[in-house]
């Protein structure tokens, strides 16, 4: 063999995440590599936990990222907070959901589920039933922003009803952290995940995590040990834990945690607010453009969430040929639908760094070409100028 | 706040991992990202397993990086081979023996532990002797490189023996995998696992696994599901598996991914065997440095690791003061000891792309200076003539 290296092509990505990266962060990752165990490394480390709180709007001791994906923060709380009997009430509005049980379910756990329709928020009024119902619940586990769905739920009202019954919470934000309001402390939310793909345009591979004083009290007097020795918090906490020695767990992902740590101080920089509305602002020149043509939500407004938006659609249009062109003449990934959405839906992203001005001119461009192209019947010509008007204010 | 971009120093690392990483692999990681269900990652995927068989010198099918640290990887062959119940001998001679035992009472099953001393490789009579007392064991496991203590393991001895008591085997080949002669098929191996981080020379944060047609009978035939979906290798084949179309599972960590990349096309293009050469040849070049300084190795000869060095800290001199001044004098770090072995010994690293002569003699220098100016008890002046005596042949 003589194998070569390989030269991704330049794509942008507004899809469900991974989102475009901030040029910053990928030169971040390119710095020289020190060790795990090194002063300027446990500095590093200080700092990105102290950026981290900053972007969950908390002051939990325990604010770090899991070495690992997504998936892998949510078996960290999954795991550190349920033992074997106990019940959960998981709330369903999509995938995540479903992915939710089946982690109470690999712990030895009962999962109570809250069904909601795929496209809705979740409905408190459910989730107090379910509670009455079930007195003996120990957690409440919700998504609050469903990224195979775009909808977004009312986080701070299901913590609060959570913990009127005695429950603790655990909330997903993989697609809500750095692009929707999020306060972790003031809606004392119990364990959160997130991920660095999504609106902290980081490359995938971390999953930021914040746990409160109650649930880090839970795991601390657990009556069996967690059943992962790589996401057990009580070992990893040895590590990224306390300010003073860190005693060796496992060998952090360096160059990655660079990144994140450039992602952080880019949204510091610019303020979280700002980043909030800067999404909530594109989103509405996309949306005032998606509608224009004629193609409509999947989630009703006020439910919506301004980073992932999905759109049905239309009717006679080819899915993958539709993705499929954008990618090859664009070089633009936009989302297919995931689960029970599957072929019905786009998910369009404005994720971070990606939710901008060109981004959303190019994605209706495009949009527009591929689909009047093919004789999809929209209307052409008019989303960029929809787009420019709300630019306009 | 008004946080600051992170530039870490450049050091030169020369303890058991993270090593030095080649600088083709840091701008590869720098590269755009794509995503990761984009047909030319899926391409990617394609040919990174074609590059890990090679690394492994093995055919097996589901080879492939679990999306996480060594430890993970670790946790992955135990939580998929083993059930509640089962029994697994553990060869235990040193820190990472330990972990296995973890790993596998986490799962429910039972140890049986097999003691060597730290220092030395596994006795191959005593695990014959385990596996006489017990005929119902299923799996063993052992380390085939002990990062720990700089011990080798004779892997093909250890694997036979199991077969032939129809014991599978869990193999841990963190450190030796590039740098040792490790022959997966050939010698038999279940299921093995590695790190990104030692001598592929690649950043930390992944583990490339590779698992035998008979490990995954075994998977594919559990009574119970494994406890963690996101190590699930029922699942995780669903993505990584088939060489059609993939189904997503948990997003990939897309630019690590180009690293390790990266790091195996360098390893194909130099030749496994000239890898394996070329860590003993600089092996043998530091330990006549180290041994002319006066300074003795842990581990007898024969059963030495080239790519993990073990001394003797000599007596009256402070580890922590050493290692402290070698990082701000010289920027480079050497391995302090681990576990039982701690405050007692200095691990020095020559992996992947730290194993060349620069590093060499100029950890050979440096420790020279260090130990001479603490008045140490060493043979000053001496190490780096002794080190080219071997270089020259």
């Amino acid at each position: 063999m003589s194998s070569q290296s390989f030269h991704p092509p330049v794509r942008t990505l507004m899809g469900p995440g991974p989102s475009d990266v901030n040029p910053r962060i990928l030169s971040a990752m390119a710095r020289p590599t020190v060790g795990h165990l090194d002063p300027v490394f446990v500095d590093l480390m200080s700092e990105m936990k102290d950026l981290l709180r900053y972007a969950f709007q908390t002051s939990y001791e325990l604010t770090m990222p899991v070495s690992a994906p997504g998936s892998a923060g949510m078996e960290t709380c999954f795991v550190n907070l349920v033992e074997p009997g106990d019940k959960v009430i998981v709330c369903q509005n999509g995938v995540f959901g479903g992915r939710m049980k089946e982690n109470v379910e690999r712990c030895g756990g009962t999962a109570v589920m809250v069904q909601d329709d795929w496209g809705r928020a979740v409905d408190p009024q459910k989730v107090e039933e379910a509670l009455k119902a079930n007195p003996d619940a120990k957690v409440v586990a919700f998504v609050h922003a469903e990224t195979s769905t775009g909808a977004m739920s009312d986080a701070k009202t299901l913590v609060k009803l959570a913990h009127d019954h005695g429950c603790l919470t655990i909330v997903d934000a993989v697609t809500s952290l750095g692009g929707s309001p999020l306060k972790v402390e003031e809606w004392g939310i119990d364990a959160i995940y997130s991920g660095s793909q999504k609106c902290l345009s980081c490359t995938p591979g971390l999953s930021p995590v914040s746990f409160s004083p109650a649930a880090i009290d839970v795991i601390k007097n657990r009556k069996t040990k967690v059943q992962s020795w790589f996401m057990d918090l009580n070992l990893v906490m040895g590590y990224w834990g306390g300010e003073g020695k860190r005693s060796y767990h496992h060998t952090a992902p360096i160059n990655a945690l660079y990144g994140l740590h450039e992602a952080l101080v880019l949204l510091e920089n610019e303020g979280i607010e700002n980043s909030w509305t800067r999404h909530m602002t594109n989103h509405q020149a996309l949306r005032a453009g998606l509608e224009a043509m004629g193609l409509s939500f999947v989630v009703p407004e006020g439910e919506r969430l301004p980073q992932l938006n999905s759109v049905s659609i239309p009717e006679g249009v080819d899915d993958a040929k539709v993705r499929g062109q954008l990618l090859k003449d664009y070089n633009l990934e936009i989302g297919a639908g995931l689960g029970a959405l599957a072929g019905k839906v786009w998910r369009i992203g404005l994720m971070g760094y990606g939710a901008n001005k060109t981004n959303v001119l190019f994605c209706l461009g495009a949009l527009d070409g591929v689909l009047s192209g093919m004789g999809a019947r929209i209307a052409s010509g008019v989303a960029v100028a929809a787009a420019q008007k709300v630019y306009a204010g």
